[in-house]
């Protein structure tokens, strides 16, 4: 029996919230449960240097906990005055799984930044991060259509992102923070609406886990993952 | 005639969501308008090394602005590697307006941080952080009391804080952004439920103001403040 | 009776030693008694990024205390790795009050720059920083009037800073530190010499103060600033 | 046919080289054909401060490429403050992974840090450090139990480390550069000798990938590691 | 001919104030003609850690030239973040010579620090900052031994510095900025008052220098330093 | 009798290893005894913003340890977020001796850069970075004449770099770290072919030193470097 009260492949409710904000051109506030990010997506004209003059348009994504989104209050990254390693790798993740769902040549010479911002921790808020911003997105890719900056979508397909593991030995979805906690095994699968995969991070907590355990892992974040492609169109309609 | 259809000394509308998040000590959602600030209180057990072996407690505050609360994007401090100076002035001036409402020694020695984060600004963002960090306060300040932590409420009197200034030669109440940016002078006034001064700071943007403009922007201060007074007490009732 | 026996109105004997170093374009050593703090201005070509363009000059300051210039040594803000929260709240203050002194379109697109160094302090650092820089500016105007860098004079108006505040329930003007360091109440005004306001800070350090008190403080403001006016008028004689 | 001519389950020429500098407690040159790292690790007591008290060790790691290591010079993070998001995210999966094949409780209030610093670099860096790692701190923890700082062995199993893709359509072991920069999909899998999983990274860089692809490059992973396993083994022997 | 027409070996008037300043426990302005320093020596108990236990006091120094002490603005360093390279080499030098110049044992477990800001800039700034902190440490030490710090004093002999150099392919003594910006080669030497060399660094700024302009510039380094000495202890008398 | 039974003129077995790795364009392993430096020579077109426009080229140098290359571990420069001042000491050191060997107008608007990473220290590695850099550097001027980016060889002469020093009393050559870390004085002198001196640097440690001392110490560097260039010439021949 799951702390919730849910079976092995039940994902927590999903809520997703549109123009959450009014400045942004995409703004969606995403929940999963306890589980609240604000993802703003912002589009500018121009690409980082490295970019320049391939004709091609470049999508990154920034992350940040709220201090007191947790339990207890953590540093503000911006008051040590550094981000840190967990924080990086999780925008450098969210920027690549978006850029796998668009093409660059479609964007024009644009930027789109993804803010997201965890309003409230409860597990599982990167892979929240990735759904709420594919979302704000498409959002924002429909306000470069109507201002005419781009003529066609970009959009190659939706991409969601879901986190599974092992618990007591139990293949489970969407884990909560006090399952998160002590889970032996930690999976986070990004993958599109057509069910290919974009990213598969599987790390071991405590245990190291089976072949046969990765595949029922993989199992239960497709199944899960054909939810949230539901609830990402049921918003965007 | 302001752009809201305002009158001079007419505030925006203000509302104050209590436990608007759910791991904090208190914690207050405050929009004035458009302009809409989360405050987070937490309680720590200690204080900073200066304040040891005084018996005596703290209460400190950090302010943020989400990158896209404003019509442009900002970039993130986190990112940039430090927090700019604009935000350690209001960080500074919250903590200081929020510790004279509070009997420092009542506190023992435990820490209270109030952090502001901006989810969307529309001018006054540092106001309504000292007018809703204070509620949160006043939840934390409650947790601490029902967990037998203190024993008696240190709360002083309640604070609020409201912005004022000259637009077009006339003093108004409560700038929203498209006011504030062409304002002459902009002054932010700190004051106790009681009718006295936490902190009056007043700026000339673009015109040197007189003594009696001075006078009448403090007046229309008391007034709106003794308004949002109102509002805090209608909140914690 | 105030430590010094000067009486609640009386300032401090005010000197301004100009072309101090040999170097910059102003350099004033200003000396409010036992304050000392040595304000250099420079003139250079061009404006920051966010001025290119508007055919306006810029000016900023920069403020820092030497670590000894105080009774114990603070550290090094160089060695620290970053500029502390108050010192770049002060050279905010100092640029933006000395911007208001000066017609930014008839200085062209050049920047003045105002170094204020504090070699020995006793309170009122920023506002002698202030009425110090202001005569330093002076004489960079008008060295570049003739270095035929700008035809027009863009000074509109002197400014100077007087600090005053609440000493044991009486007003003051000109603290010095052991006053200053119990003081209920601090108050910073910047005026131009035609009687009008730039700047009021005023924070209760203990009590809250009432509209009366500010009142008087505002007051007592004014008669010290009109005798710093005549000796920066000296000054530049 | 691949750029070296390698079939697509060929693995390169693995040689490790034990003491290759002499300070450290273990030291392991570990070259993947034209990549080349240099493994240390140090044997310090105590623990860092979120570990005391448990009696348990800690194991950290940190990985950096010189600056010349690759075809185009790269900045030196100490010279340019910060260390990247792409090294602070590698040191974590170096330190996750070693710290998956050790009992921490064994190790006493030890920690041991694993310096990886590549050498000359030609893709495969991560995987490499983690294979070489693991040699050096198997050294370390015989100088250890040498020593009298331990009296049991800690080490649970050996782990080591393999990268898989998928070039041109095919799934490959460990891509050299060239292949790397061009590939579809790359997966880095850290693997147990007892065949149990401690990561798998899979990223698509051009392409999703297909539940099928997935599967096909984890078999790749564990006939290479096989390898890898066999080679670790001779080189302690 | 030099351009201040001085001969090769003479040096410019030298002038050491002490008592500068009031607060420091030292505090002497030297002047090598225009270049002027401020050394503020700082007592204070303890000692770094890494000296703790040994019974033995330590010293250190700390360097900055302030933004408009030369002919162009640089930049603060508190505003850039960090301490250049060139800072931190002088205040690694003077901190080294004056450490030479003191028994650490007879200190006791405390720490002086010396302050030298450069008000003004024309040359062998770091010479002249090793030779009036000297002063300044003396007068601290001097303080200590009143106030009972210390019993003995731990001066071994006093230090001194000097800047000799190669203009136009002759040795000269003393190099004011115009000189030392285009001599072949720059030489600080730092001598005790007993004759004997603490520091020499000598470096080729355009040409290659022999062994025997090396044995000239040490000859006119001698010479000046004992002029040196004897204005110390003239204004020590 | 020195630890390694070597004479005082006598310098450790030296060894140059030219093409260490495979990227850099002169890439130079260099060991005196078991101290051994990686010293790696870039070449880029174009030269820092401060060097444009002349039509010179420049050359500069990074230095680091890495953490485990000495007997304790030290912290990564990068981890910290900067690096120490003896590091930045010792790169300027390295970049002015390796500038003062060539005719940088010759060099074109291109850019040297060399890298010295020690692998393994045993004292002066310094001195063996600056004589390997020589080396690599050569190398490099050599592939831009092969590349047709350089028509002459801007090499002046080759330099070479020896530390020596005061031991018990006695002037000994090339010290190794035991000595080193006993040394009374210790000297770097950094000298051309032609037997004309670049940069000499010499601290007294604990005792200062004669200026017969002096002379000793000069002499057994120039009889030690003569010995370095043979060397030298050997490894490019």
């Amino acid at each position: 029996m799951r702390p919730s009260g849910r079976t092995a492949s039940q994902i927590r409710p999903v809520t997703i919230t549109r123009n959450f904000t009014c400045h942004a051109e995409g703004s969606v506030l995403i929940e999963f449960g306890n589980t609240k990010v604000l993802c703003n997506a912002t589009v500018e004209e121009g690409v980082p240097r490295f970019m320049k003059g391939q004709g091609k348009g470049w999508i990154t994504a920034e992350y940040s906990m709220l201090p007191r989104s947790t339990h207890t209050r953590s540093q503000r990254e911006a008051a040590r005055g550094k981000q840190g390693g967990r924080t990086l790798e999780i925008q450098r993740l969210i920027a690549r799984s978006l850029r796998a769902a668009v093409d660059l040549k479609l964007l024009g010479e644009n930027t789109l930044t993804l803010d997201c911002d965890v309003i409230q921790a409860d597990g599982g808020t990167r892979t929240a991060s990735i759904t709420g911003a594919c979302v704000a997105m498409v959002d924002a890719l429909t306000y470069m259509r109507n201002k005419g900056i781009i003529k066609t979508n970009p959009l190659k397909h939706m991409i969601a992102a879901l986190s599974v593991g092992i618990c007591d030995g139990q293949p489970v979805s969407d884990l909560e923070y006090i399952e998160d906690s002590k889970a032996e095994t930690d999976m986070n699968v990004v993958m599109t609406e057509t069910g290919k995969l974009i990213e598969v991070q599987g790390t071991a907590e405590g245990e190291a886990f089976s072949f046969e355990e990765m595949s029922e892992m993989l199992e239960l974040a497709k199944h899960g993952l054909r939810e949230l492609f539901d609830i990402q169109k049921a918003a965007l309609a």
